[in-house]
Order: structure tokens, then C-alpha cells, then sequence
């Protein structure tokens, strides 16, 4: 088994799901989503039980779908409400139906046991209904890559300096050390750079051009939710780490779906604390980010591809890896866990107030 | 074992073979095949017993292929007949020979043991060779599908109605029983929607706006050749069943070639009793089809994806399945028997008047 | 194993190498290179020993290479000589290196245990650094084949009729015999057709129209190393063997990287004893010489994919295959031999003199 099963995977933006049947993939299964007369949104496994035909390729009949083969239809709940050519339903006749929670323009499907499927645990900020803040939606990143390597790079504030030199670090944080916590159900790792020149991104986006504070905090929810709060001020201020609000203050929000074992979705948004109403700042913010995700994109993609080849010797870890060692034990837990049947609580990436 | 080795499979309409070789994919083999001086076909097996390049990648002599590697020389019957730079022709050095029987300008190779192929044996129609029927040969049409699952939709009229809802089928017909008869050597499976609106195909080809008695007849011959009888006639004559050559009837032949396990080329004709001399005519009935076996082609190279992933459960049977089941049935005891060196007869896809 | 690991391979030639990192694939391992400050080409493996980033995604940083992910940094020697983020370098923390030799614009590596590198053993001829001839780099072609199918086709002169009849050879030496010898540490083919029409190489390059003598002499240097000794003169001079040089003489040389089991890179070149300072019979003879590898390219890639089916039964060999089986038994025995950890000297595929 390769994932966490009972937790929520983001299926998409509120935006992707309307009237039409939608094909949705998450750790390897086939859903068809849509969004029903009463505009929730449905998820039902994707294939006829009949030929296997995909429902997705067959076409809705009020809130039900109806195959595209033969007309086997079924409703919301997977149930199968006719077989042409025959009066009887057979028992075996259903699709399963997935439980799906909408929330601040996202929209989550739990993959594991639907009993245990608790609306509360779906991931949440304070901030998505904040006025004070601005919340923007970016893109959705394909990477070829595996989710525990895109998910260990979002706890990972090392890689700044070297992958994303001119956009989201520099030089001046190379050998500043990480700090890591993973006490709590949420594994963080933060730094700051004090009184250094800032990066390109608030080059451009803040206006700061003498010596900033610069932090970047990285809080990685299990097992897909990673949210970076990175930011800075005029290193005049000398801000302490409690006053982050008076900086320019952004956090970056990565919802990872895994599709399979070397596909990856990463959508991304953002929520800033200033300009809140200047839609050219949000999309100057998805042009700087959606560079320097590229970055990751390339560098994670390799690694997917050298993964694939044998190992000569055993890869070494060093300093900087303890979040990410951590996150994969974690989730190597769960997973065995869920193997055994000792189930336990379902994982709860809920909302861990960042200050 | 995937094949039915004893039988006559389709290498190609006749104009598709001339002076050139041309190679051929038929149950994973490759043959080479052209056309000789005396006018009949030859299939050989396409690879050089000594390095393994392809005989096709060679050049004809006369009636002998000479190898484009080291010039090695076979002739007609597959027997070496050259091996440059010595003087004796080593007893491992020859290829396989298949029997090959044209007949209405199709071209059949027989992939089973040589001494048991009858050209009796090859599929015929009485209507080939009637002057009052119009034979036309459509297309070639390539799926990315398992051939059993190709032959299946081609007895299996129930799924006109929902994959060709605009041109061979409608609503009309979506609750018609289907009647399947599969005590003789071809399974056939038919029905009739009388007194209903004509579908698409016979609005524009037959003229009829009307409510027309349309019919549905499906022979599948073993191993792989369909033909799908269907025609209309105006609802105030009700058609007696054994009458149709009085409405508009077509036949459409689908001949099968299986390449590999998801690969299936359906050679497609067809016959008609009206419009005989009329080519408009016959590029209308090719445009309308290859418009409904694109519909086709669609669903079953999805069902071919999803065939390749893992179950769930096992797929679910229902009543319309009854032709199709006994087609795969058929299949499999004919390979248990070549299996088994029970052979017995070999398989007879002969004609059986359909009437 | 597939691969004869103790002896040099080709990287490539001189001018692909320069300051930037470049990969370089041999014997199925990446290598990153580059030229150094002191001009020596250096080779490391192309991946580092924390999250297997190819270290030619990273940058130079004098004449280290600095990884792209977090910063790892490696001298000429493979050594780490920086972890960001820690003080202490793990004992781990290196890459191999491979030693290197460049010789008449060629680049070297050797595949095999460092310490047993010896740079005399590195291909070489006289003729390389002789004024009265001209060596002319050719080309880089990428072939979808197995080494030793690419290298039995360079031993192998009974092909040139079949495969090349209107470059390199023509019908007049079909039935020629071919002498092999294989005593030496060189397998040896070679034959000369005497007194007959010029093959379409000499007719436009040397400008014979009349009769000519011409001889093919095809050195096969284990593992990987292939030269043509090939050329034409007037069938008047009745020249005797080793007078050769009186002729239109040109060295074919094919210098073989392994990439992996289905691909192989020959880099080519050729050396002429006549028009050395004519640029555009340099361009001439690629022309004419590209065009010939092609035909190979398109034979060895076709019988790459026929090896990879199944075989219905064994294949033969004749006279022809002299040499080649003789090359492969050589080969198969040097991997053994590493194997068995028995490995006498390495292989030498030194200059023997050719006349």
C-alpha cells in the first residue's frame, strides 16, 4: 500500500465541477464528479460494473448517470436504478459513491472507509474568511513525480537558496540553520534570514529594496496539505517572530493529490495580508510562484526518474532532512496502521493556529 | 493461448496487395506477403532465420524474397534457395509458409497447422456474386482493443441505442427485447422496433421520414467475421421477418484481424439490394458508418484501459449479455481444444443463410 | 552483466566537452562532465548521494559541481566538500569518479576499476598524427541497437552488397569470399574484389570510372573500437596487398558507446591519403558515408525489435558469421572472466598495425 486511504484528497477547485461529468484520479482510483441539481458535488467510482466502461464517457439523466455502452444508469449514491432489456436490478449492479466536502472554493473527497469520513477534519485557515486577508487561487502543477517527495519538498526551507535563487531565495540563506518542530499532529520547520538583502519575490512584489527580516515557516498537515508562510519587513523593524502580521506577509497553500505512483497534482493558492483587493498584485504573485514552482517541478521530476534506476549505494540523509524524515515516517505509520486494521482515529490535518 | 490457430483470418483487401512486400500482423505474427507473377498471394513468416530481419525489409527477385542483410533467398514455398558466400543451404534455413485463399476481393491467411486449411471453409455470401446486391468495401478500421471485445459489440445489438443514439439507433429501441439463437455454428441475436421513427442512417440513405418496422440482425461466424443484417421498411406494409429484401436492407461485414492483444483491425463492407449502381450512394453508407464505428472504437479502446487495471469486483453479467457469453464460450473450447491436440474439425465460419 | 567493464569507452568527442555540465551515458551509468580550469575533461557519476539529483542539474562553482537541490558540493576527485547547514561532511558523501584520457580530439573514460586504468591501452593509429593523411571527425549517430549487433556489423563485410548497393558496395562482390583472422588480439575480415566497376563511393570520391580492384579490411578492436580499411585503385596496377597506400585509401573508424541494451551511439570518423587539405571532400565522403550508416541504422534497429519477440526457433549461422561469432564469444568470455573476479590484464584494444 502506498497511501494514507482514510483522509481527504483534494479533487479540485470548486471551479472544475459543473454540470458535465468530469474524470477525477486520486491514489490510482477513477472517480466521475459532478455537481448535482442541488449543486452539491457527487463522486461516484468510474466505472460500469457491467463492461467497465468509464461512467465519465456516458452522459447524466437528471442526478443520475447513465453508461455510455449499454445504459445501465445509477444515482447519487452508486445505487443502480436500471439495466435495459431487464426488469430486475442485480445486487451486484452499484458503483461506489465516495463522500465529498466543499469548502472555501475547494473540494475534497474522502478515499477510505466513508463511515469514518468526519467534515470537521477537512483542512481550514482562519484566514480563507478573513476580509483582512485576500485569498487567491493559482494553478494546478502536474508534476511526474511520487507525493512524498513533493510533499517532503514543502517542509524543506534548504532547497530555497539553491533551487529558486533568483525568485524565492538567495545566497544570503544558504547556511542559515532550520529549525524543526514535530511535536505536534502538524510537522513545521521555519528560519529567518535577519537583515539581509532581499529576494527577487519581495523585490517585486513588496518593494523592499535595503535589508530585510525574511521568514519562511513550513507547516506540512498529513498527508497533503502543506501551507508556507513566508514574508518580510524592513529589518529596521526587527520584528519579533509573534508580529509577522505587520510585514508583508503571504501564505503559500499546496493541496497535493496524489494520482499514482509518478503523477502528482499540486494546486496551489495564496492569501496575503496587503494589496488585498489588487488583482494585478495576485496575478504578479502567481507569475513569481508559478516560476519558481517550475523549479521545484524540474528538480522533482529528476529525482523521479533516478528513483526508478538501481542504487550503486545507499542514499545519505544529512542535517536538513529531519522534517522530511519525520513526514515519511509518519505517513509509513499511518499506512501500516490502516494495513493492520488498527485503525484508530482518522488523520486530522486540521487547522493548527501559525504564530 | 489467446487464438483460435485453425481458421481463416483476414490479411487485407485484395488492393492492398501487389507486386511490393508488405508486411502483416495476424495473432502476433508477422508475415510478408505479395503478390506473385502467377497472380496468387504468398505469406510467408516475415524474419530471416538468420539474423531475424524482417523479409519485408528485403527485395523480390522474381517469385523469391532476398534478404536485406546478407542476401539469404527463399522462395514461395518459404524453402532457402541462396545463402551468398557458400555453397550448401543449411536444413534449418527456411521460413513458414501459410496457405492463402482471395475470394470477393478479400484476402484470408490461414494461421493454423497447413494440411488442415480448406478453402471450403472461407467465409461467403450468396449476395457477393447476385447482381442485384451492390457490394462496397469501407474501410479499415484500427482499435486499440482485445478482438473478443470487438467481435462481442458486433452481436450485441442492445447497445445501439446508447452508443449510436444519432446514426444507427434511438431512443425507440432502447427497451426491444433481443432475441439470440445459438444452436447452430454462427450465434445470432436480432430484434425488430416496429412502427417507430427511422434512425439517422435510414432518414438520409432510405429517405424515410415516416414511422418504418427497422430491424436488427447480428451472425457472428467464428472466429472473427460479424455481419450485421439491418434495413427499414415503411410501417404500413409490416414486414413479414423473412420479407426484409422488400424494405431497404443492408448488410454490413465486419472481418476481424486479430493483431495483438490490443490491437484489432475491423476490415469493414457492405452489401445493399437498392441504389446498386450508385456510388454517391455507397460513400453516404461509408461516411454514416464510419461515423457510428468511430462511436465504437471510442468505447471499446476505453474498455481496453480499464480491462488493464485492477478490479474491484468482478464485472457484473445481465440479460443482454447472452450472445456475447456464448461467443466467449465458444472461443475459449475451441483454444482448450487446439490446446489439448483434440482437434477434430476445424472451425467453419462458413455461410449460413440468413433469413 | 552485459557489458566488458575493465576498458575505455568513448565519451564523445573533445568539442562536446567546454565549462558546462554535460551527461553522458555509457554502460547504462550517467556520468556529468566537463572540462576543469587546467583543460583536463573530468567524469563523476551524475548523482548525488543525498535525493539523487543528477549533479548536471546543479552548477559549476569553480571547479567544483554544486547540487541543484540542497547545495552539495564535489571536487574533481568526487569528494564532498560542503554540506549547507552542517559543519561535519559524512564519510558517504562522495560520487565515484572515472578516470579519463583524451587522445587526437577524442574523449575516453574508463567503465571499469579505477586502478587498473591504463592510458596505453587507449586506441590509437599512426596515421592519426601523420601529415600525409587527413583525419576528418564525421558524425554522432544514435542507433535503437544492442552494441554487439552494431559491432558484428562492423566485422562483417559481406553485408556491404545487400545493404549498401549503390554507396559501398554493388553485385560484383556478392559471391566474393571473406577471409577472417583471429588470432591476434584484433578480429580481422577482409576481401578484395578484383578487377570490376566501381562502387558508388569511388565513382564520385575517387572519380573511377573504369575497372577497379577494391578491398575491404574491417578491424574489429574489443570491445568497441571498429575499423574500416577500404579503398580503391586501378585494376591496371594489379595492386598486391600491401601496397595499398597507391590507392584511394580511407580509414572508416567506429568508435562504439554502449548506452544501454537498445541503444548505442557510433561516433565516426574517417581518415584519407589523398585531396588532405580538401575541405569539400571531407563533406563529400560524410555525405556519402552518412548515407551508408543510415541503411545499417535501419537493418539494426529492425532486427533490435525482431530480438525482442519471441523466437519460434533457433537461428542459424553461416559461413559469413565468422567473425562475428567470434567477436561475441570473445566478449562473452572478457564479461565472465570480471565475473569471476579472474581478471587478468584488461582489455587491450591497442593499435595493431594494419598492411
Amino acid at each position: 500500500m502506498e497511501y494514507v486511504r482514510n483522509a481527504w484528497y483534494v479533487a479540485g477547485f470548486a471551479s472544475e465541477f459543473g454540470e458535465d461529468l468530469r474524470r477525477v484520479t486520486i491514489l490510482e482510483e477513477h472517480l466521475v464528479m459532478f455537481r448535482a441539481s442541488d449543486g452539491r458535488v457527487v463522486a461516484l467510482e468510474d466505472r460500469c460494473p457491467h463492461r467497465l466502461l468509464p461512467l465519465s464517457m456516458g452522459r447524466r439523466i437528471g442526478d443520475t448517470v447513465q453508461c455510455g455502452y449499454h445504459g445501465m444508469t445509477f444515482d447519487t449514491a452508486g445505487r443502480c436504478v436500471r439495466v435495459p432489456g431487464q426488469e430486475n436490478l442485480p445486487a451486484a449492479a452499484f458503483v461506489d459513491a465516495y463522500p465529498v466536502h466543499e469548502r472555501h472554493g475547494i473540494v475534497w473527497v474522502w478515499m477510505g472507509e466513508p463511515e469514518k469520513a468526519d467534515p470537521d477534519t477537512v483542512f481550514d485557515l482562519p484566514e480563507f474568511s478573513d476580509p483582512r486577508w485576500c485569498t487567491h487561487q493559482g494553478g494546478a502543477l502536474h508534476l511526474k513525480a511520487h507525493y512524498l517527495n513533493v510533499a517532503e519538498n514543502l517542509v524543506d526551507p534548504a532547497h530555497v537558496s539553491f533551487v529558486h535563487p533568483t525568485t524565492l531565495g538567495n545566497a544570503a540563506s544558504e547556511n542559515v540553520p532550520v529549525h524543526v518542530s514535530t511535536s505536534g499532529p502538524v510537522i513545521t520547520a521555519w528560519r529567518w534570514i535577519r537583515d539581509a538583502p532581499p529576494v527577487g519575490f519581495f523585490q517585486k512584489f513588496g518593494g523592499f529594496s535595503g535589508n530585510v527580516d525574511r521568514w519562511h515557516y513550513y507547516y506540512l498537515h498529513l498527508p497533503c496539505t502543506a501551507v508556507i508562510d513566508f514574508g518580510s519587513a524592513d529589518a529596521a523593524l526587527a520584528l519579533p517572530e509573534e508580529e509577522r502580521d505587520r510585514g508583508v506577509r503571504v501564505f503559500a497553500i499546496h493541496l497535493l493529490t496524489p494520482v499514482g505512483p509518478d503523477h502528482t497534482i499540486d494546486r496551489w493558492l495564496h492569501i496575503r495580508n496587503t494589496a488585498i483587493e489588487d488583482d494585478a498584485a495576485s496575478e504578479q504573485i502567481d507569475t513569481l510562484l508559478a516560476a519558481a514552482f517550475a523549479e521545484d517541478k524540474a528538480v522533482l521530476e529528476a529525482i523521479q526518474r533516478e528513483e526508478a534506476r538501481p542504487l550503486k549505494r545507499r542514499p545519505i540523509r544529512i542535517a536538513i532532512d529531519k522534517a522530511p524524515n519525520v513526514y515519511r515516517k509518519r505517513i509509513r505509520d499511518l499506512i501500516e496502521a490502516e494495513r493492520t486494521r488498527d485503525l484508530g482515529a482518522p488523520v486530522k490535518p486540521a487547522y493548527v493556529h501559525h504564530d
